[in-house]
């Protein structure tokens, strides 16, 4: 025992150089760097309080799914005022640091902060006020999922675990924030979603009513997407990009309509892939599974593999 | 200084007003609704505590791999009690709220109570009493994943980190429940593991000894499949259905089989899709990558991309 | 209640001999099992602690991006300190456990102790020692990002959000521990991030600078992939094994490359299939969505789907 005694002190100060040495080398790392470092600037919103503010949001949109007190008539409007003013200072602050981070507001000077957390109220209360919409949205999303998987049982089975519901309950969070151009908090809540998931959608896609995407792994929805009434999506689809115009000096051009636009009643089966922003399928059309598509397509179209039967062989195997 | 807190008070006042009026306009929402609010009715499960019941099932079914305390012959007996006693609690109070919701039993009727809890109980005992078989399958999946993947190095490897385990772990206790017919819970579970890892199988799907997924992500096993022995599916494959029949109102027709059966010793390669209830694929057949498969195969087949050469163009980009 | 406590208690004493009987057949289960059960035995890694470690390591790469406080110059010598001193201990102890586990070193033994700790604090310093470097090789990748993908609208963005680059950092540390032959650690890293992402790299894999997963739900990466400089992968894009060599007896070989090699400037799109150890996309080459290419391809060329248009079948529905 002794011996390894010993043997650990002589770790010890031999450590305390290293890491001393560590220490200075990767400080020097962080001089100048405007990419991956975060040193003694405007404040940045918090990723853990995006995710702990969207929870919450789920609670008052799904009331007693996902907690565990039990809610009645009389006590509904107390964990209402509860959640809400959680929300509301929560959100705000973020919102505000996402200003005062992207327009490099020093927070010691007070009426610039008051603006940005003035804009952070107006927008959490607006997104607020919209809640009761957003819910009427995903109560038609809930039921489309129903009518559209012979699996489902309930309606509580999809609240409790569709990772499509979750993806869309997200997605209609995130794009009421980012159409009111609040920087990186739709970009986070999105990605949380897409890692609980493997849904991805940008918070900039319009999406309209009684949508369900089922199974969902794999599924991309672009920024500029438009999707209609009624669609439905399985697993593995990419509504996606079919090339990125760039400038003279060969720097893509953000902006643009670059992904597709769905139209009413359309059904896209897995793996299929729907590209370019002047690409539009039109309403009640199908898209049958795996296929590749970068034209529009008329509306009341089948489209479907060419030659199934012709692109496998099948052959014994002699052992 | 003085301005900023007169301006947060002019806010507090005007807030106060917006939240009441916000509270009122959601409450309202949650009236008639029977599809996504939860209130003052029959309880529900709660996610949370089932996942917590899922890593108690994890910490016995692989003793010693996911918990801090380290075990031996004389402290695993207590360990056991311990977890035992705890998931028989949880579990059984699980399902007795997953009873009284879908018979919608008034839980202040205590002889109803007691009849869903002792359900619960029953369910519990059995589940745990098939945790020796279970553990049994789960040791013949590691071995098959052991055999069928180059780069495991151990099956400590494949136990601490394989997500194809992970999913058919859970699958074998979800499954389990399912055939009781327990609501809700198999599916919470189902999708928890299908968050973690990718890979989507519904607990209603039968699946025989010695199955190992690699990779994993974007695997979809719809609930009617049958897969025999020693089937090894590889990340992207789809198990899934071909249509869905419809009732003479135009709304789909829940249960039937609706998804393929594969035999013993098929392998299934990436991205490959095969639908269809009557869809059978042959014992010992080797299903390539991609392929698009409808119609059953015959036993001992291999089942390519036809003229793969020509599925691509190769041109030289010129500068 | 009085009928209901008598019940319970019927109920306490019949389930009590129940779980007795339960124990002592999942005990037995325990026996001689070398696969899923870990009792008695050399110690092994923990998963909680290697993924706490993970984090630490991001809020020393990405300093200011995921912790709460607010770092200046003043205190981020005290905040690397603390951190630094934090994975030295753990990361040291979770790589002495591999090493010790891998060895069947018993922990009762002190010298032998020791040296596998001694290992573990040489390796973790010689990490730590790197990270300015992998920090110099992730500004890269962010830039790339940046510049890959119009959606981007900012640095920030990337690192609060993107996938590829939790994928890509995680890989970066997993492999600099998977080059010193360090057991198990190296794969824990790498599925907690594949489980977070759906980007499966195997730590094993070569990446050089430059690199961007865009989306990047169900990419694969294989163990022995070599990727150069300026490498642009998107979602569902595999590059894997064509076909696993076997040793006379019917088993696996372990080893060998396996995995394609991708040149620099090389861009893949979504659902490309690359696969084969001896396979070589050439340098500048563009790799179109859903090819399967199992051959090598010459430098500066473009692949894609043959006949494109003829690959589907667009019919009129009649209703």
């Amino acid at each position: 025992m002794k011996n390894r005694i010993n043997l650990q002190k002589v770790w010890t100060v031999f450590i305390e150089k290293k890491i001393d040495n560590i220490i200075s080398k990767i400080k020097k790392s962080y001089e100048h760097d405007e990419t991956a470092a975060h040193i003694q600037k405007y404040p940045l919103p918090s990723k853990e309080s995006i995710i702990k503010i969207l929870k919450d949001l789920f609670d008052i949109i799904y009331p007693g799914y996902f907690i565990d007190e039990e809610l009645n008539l009389s006590n509904v409007g107390y964990f209402l005022g509860h959640k809400l003013s959680n929300i509301l200072e929560n959100l705000s602050r973020e919102i505000a640091a996402s200003f005062r981070h992207e327009h490099k507001i020093d927070t010691n000077q007070c009426e610039l902060c008051d603006e940005s957390l003035e804009k952070g109220i107006e927008s959490t209360l607006d997104l607020l006020n919209c809640i009761p919409d957003i819910r009427r949205m995903l109560i038609l999303d809930i039921k489309a999922g129903y009518n559209g998987d012979p699996a489902a049982k309930s309606f509580n089975e999809i609240v409790f675990s569709y990772p499509g519901l979750h993806a869309i309950t997200v997605h209609r969070i995130a794009h009421n924030l980012f159409v009111k151009k609040i920087p990186l908090l739709p970009r986070i809540m999105s990605e949380y979603s897409h890692s609980i998931t493997g849904i991805d959608i940008h918070p900039g896609a319009k999406i309209c009513e009684n949508f369900f995407i089922d199974h969902g792994t794999g599924v991309v929805i672009g920024e500029t997407c438009e999707i209609g009434n009624n669609v439905k999506i399985y697993q593995g689809v990419t509504l996606g990009a079919l090339s990125f115009p760039k400038d003279k000096k060969g720097a893509l051009l953000k902006g643009g309509k670059r992904h597709p636009t769905i139209e009413d009643n359309v059904t896209i089966y897995s793996g299929a892939t729907i590209l370019g922003g002047q690409t539009v399928i039109g309403k009640n059309s199908i898209i049958g599974g795996n296929v590749w598509i970068t034209n529009s397509i008329p509306a009341n179209s089948k489209v479907t593999l060419a030659d199934v039967e012709k692109t496998i062989i099948v052959k014994k195997i002699n052992n």
